[in-house]
């Protein structure tokens, strides 16, 4: 996330286009027509919403390639109920399962990306650190091996800023030496929305493809780049700041329209509003921060730290046959 | 300022009332009257304002009691210059030596207000951690005291949602103790200006008053609580939301009056809005997180490292007397 | 620990001269005389030895004042099961309360020592930073107590060389502030015993009174200091590296002593050579580092986390009604 | 060091074989014969030792590679002078420009080595963190490279325990997808000697190559391996627990026999004793801990952040035209 280079926009299909808050109404599967297909599942607690992009139609009406998007909200998680967080646990790893087909001795190679001196974007390097590494006791000590583990291994490549290097060169470096079978990479996310911000998890089986700008010259994390599947975890843990401004005065000016009434002068003259010139207004404003400045829970350290052990236990349970539902917080390394 | 009781306002005279950015013309004696001193100092690179509060018709007019409140203000700080960084820290040095009248070896307490845990909210307590301390060694190593240097303690007393004291009281009782002549207690602040963000040291020899609200509760180090005279420093480290956003708004609003022309209705329209409602509608829209989603910029943490290691100078130099302008970093525990 | 006027000895009754490894023939009651007692409870994964000093008899024998000293050893610790962690969290938790004797609604005051800064010293201070912390609610939030709770507010003091103030005369301070009902005082210790660094966790209801030397010019921590009871929790997290070298030469000298078999000539020899000595060359040969040399385990940072945490959950079970044996890492903090 | 199949066993010639303390006769030109030169340079406060193994002959007899072994013994380096901390970052800079034939743009991988989790062992990481990093400049941002910086990148790989991949296998899939001209590999040692300990560094031109044992199953880092030259960079953090006693039981055994005097009964008897035996005891002793137990200063992690930080600044002069004498940490990131 704090990659000099990424461009700070959401990454994944859900948060932007698909699913996104107050846009329900246009997912539903008439709305969307061929080639999207959306399930809906889980409770109020643990919420659950499934895009699925079945073919180059529907790429082209969510903007994203073929795969599935999952997106788990857990709106309460901030009340840190010791139930939530374990149910929020076999949730995520259930959700994982359902997109991870290996056999039982295929190797995993968790990423985890992000700045690890930047609080909210710790997440990947956090979950990267604690997740339950079994590799090596294949490699060297096959006779300690529990046969009921899977070879995972793990590795947080820093960002461009700290090693110089592209992260996606250190990765298919490793990638092409050591043959995994699936990469899973995890990441902190900007979101648009406030709401969402350490609430949310979004999972893709489409790899991580950085945004426009001169971040594509990083090379993603896909099948295509790596080789192998990629599934992606992001948790939004910051909003950009200019947009959250932007956002929030947006809502202010539909509400003053609504009060002003469709027909008043004050309604036509609120709605000849530029909204771009005002978004650059913002920018402008903001400076010298522009496109640095982000919003952010003042308790942000504690909580991406609770967050990265929720996705620890999650990937855990999902990958090993011997880590179960009762298991929460059993294989935290 | 992470203190569950502490409201996120700003705590001292410049800030919110001097001599705000945008709000200069207020602040020339002329204009202030009696009571208010202004002095302006340094040049573009260090700033320096000190406005003097001298008695209760100036104390009622900027609303702060009656002592010296200075600001520097060091736009160019982001460039991480080592010239501009060294001569920041002998401009606070020098700053902090105008207001302190001790005898050669008095002993000053550091006081390193915050919360370790919130990236934003740890200036205090790394200063506490880094800065030179020298009194035990005169009072268990008498033979190896360095004549030139003072007795300094240090303390970071944490936070009320981590010890579950009040600060005053922990600060309070060691005082008692150890019957310092001066305590600096440093802080980080909110401020209401993003352009202020880690870009200015705020100095005031009133010491810290929190805010209105439930934070009065706590005991406020001052002179009058502590019994020995309190230099506050403090460094704006984040913007609260809802106040970044509501002034955005203003700023967007003023500039959309001043597009309409005084006479148009639209001017009429846009004039009538009212403040108040439209900042409650920007809490209301950052729920969950009211009050306590902060702006701040993504290398906060490198800033509040690079800051805190600015302000150990600054106090450095200002207590020991061997201590000069060549020893920027020399002293750093 | 790390402290510099701090030696390096061990603190309590136990370690050095009442149940230390090899030394467990002088405990027996008959051997101890009137004015001791012993109990011996637990099993072999955490076994428990009380020793109780009943009268001036007994502290002459022992060396230590009237009142009782608990060791929990858990040989198997550094295994990291999750079954023996948890017996372990609620074998201390109910020592801890054979020994607190409160009202329900007294405050008790935890306070961390040691050094933050020092892998092997930092036990104190993550306990004080972890745990459950009420107080604060108690006295700002009272409609949001929850009634099974007891009021509990934490300090790390820090050391010495950092602050520059003697310990004793921080917490003497709160404690005069906020008159709490008991004080419970963690710290890490040096060990004389490698097989027990870790692996060992030592209460006292006498408080924690350091060693001889400069040591005891700072404020030792008991009732008679405070004002009010002291139970100290210490778990061995180092062996002083001279100590270690010394006795390990010891344990092979009388080996080679038994080798020789006692009429020879060689065993003459050896029980000639003077230990005092050769703790001297021992010293000397450490220099430049000595009395600062220690030895850890290589993980160390990651056993201080864990065990921290143990006392954490047995402190909160033992102090909480709500928290029970179901609850190990429910409320860290 | 602390990767669990590296065996705890000193990496470079100087250390254990050639120049060790207490061995200097055997250094000498003459007594080394033909294959080995060795130069001494420096003063008291620095003093260099150049071990230069030319030929087949030479590798038998120091039992090294050809290449060149350097030492710098820094004895003051614990007084923490600014002067002679300033002087070892030249001198170091300095034996790295003597070893480094590179032309100006050609670009260098800095791999710190070791895990960050565990003080003693995290002096690589650490480097790796605040080196100088500008290859990103160069492919990014090309309108702004400094064209007196290098290009120059930087990786912490971690260690096997901790991500299940040999340390060798990440580094080899970096070089082969960036293609440095020069790798830098820097890590903690372990030493023999404890007067050694944080107080020596270590280069070599021929990498670095794990020790026998199960080690040699990772790849290790050398031109053979990678493809391009390596230099090792290498302080000495810690002494094996086992080998301090042992070597001091030595020492002790020796000074008996001196004292018992040539012809005596006693001196026969010493001279007898089974070294290796002695050895084993220890061992044995020490469990179970045996092979984990490291002896360190207390305030190691103070020490090794001190000495990252050197390490660093004599790196970014050696690689930068444009960093001079002068710039003492002005390039720590």
């Amino acid at each position: 996330m704090a990659e000099i280079i990424r461009s700070i926009r959401t990454d994944m299909a859900d948060e932007s286009r698909v699913v996104g808050a107050g846009t329900q109404a246009r997912v539903d599967h008439g709305g969307m027509g061929e080639g999207i297909e959306i399930e809906r599942d889980g409770d109020e607690e643990v919420s659950i919403t499934r895009v699925h992009v079945n073919n180059q139609q529907g790429e082209q009406k969510v903007g994203k390639p073929i795969g599935s998007y999952i997106t788990l909200d857990i709106p309460g998680i901030h009340g840190r109920s010791r139930d939530l967080y374990e149910k929020a646990c076999r949730m995520l790893a259930r959700e994982l399962e359902r997109l991870i087909h290996l056999d039982k001795k295929d190797t995993v190679l968790i990423v985890g990306l992000g700045n690890w001196n930047v609080t909210a974007d710790a997440l990947g390097p956090k979950v990267a650190q604690s997740v339950l590494v079994t590799r090596h006791i294949y490699e060297y000590l096959p006779k300690e091996v529990d046969e009921t583990t899977r070879p995972v291994c793990a590795i947080s490549p820093g960002v461009l800023g700290i090693t110089g290097i592209e992260t996606g060169h250190i990765i298919k470096g490793i990638v092409d030496n050591i043959k995994p079978s699936l990469v899973i990479a995890i990441d902190a996310l900007a979101s648009r929305n406030v709401n969402r911000v350490n609430s949310s998890i979004q999972i893709a089986n489409t790899g991580i493809a950085p945004g426009s700008g001169v971040g594509n010259r990083r090379t993603a994390l896909t099948r295509e780049t790596l080789g192998v599947p990629v599934i992606a975890i992001g948790i939004p843990t910051v909003v950009d700041a200019a947009t959250m401004v932007s956002d929030t005065l947006d809502l202010i000016i539909d509400s003053m329209m609504e009060q002003a009434g469709a027909g008043s002068d004050f309604y036509r003259m609120l709605s000849q509003i530029n909204r771009d010139e005002k978004y650059q207004m913002i920018i402008e404003l903001l400076e010298p921060y522009s496109g640095n400045l982000v919003v952010t829970p003042k308790d942000t350290d504690d909580v991406v730290d609770y967050l990265s052990r929720l996705v620890v236990n999650g990937i855990n349970m999902a990958l090993h046959e011997n880590i179960g539902p009762d298991d929460v917080d059993r294989f935290l390394q």
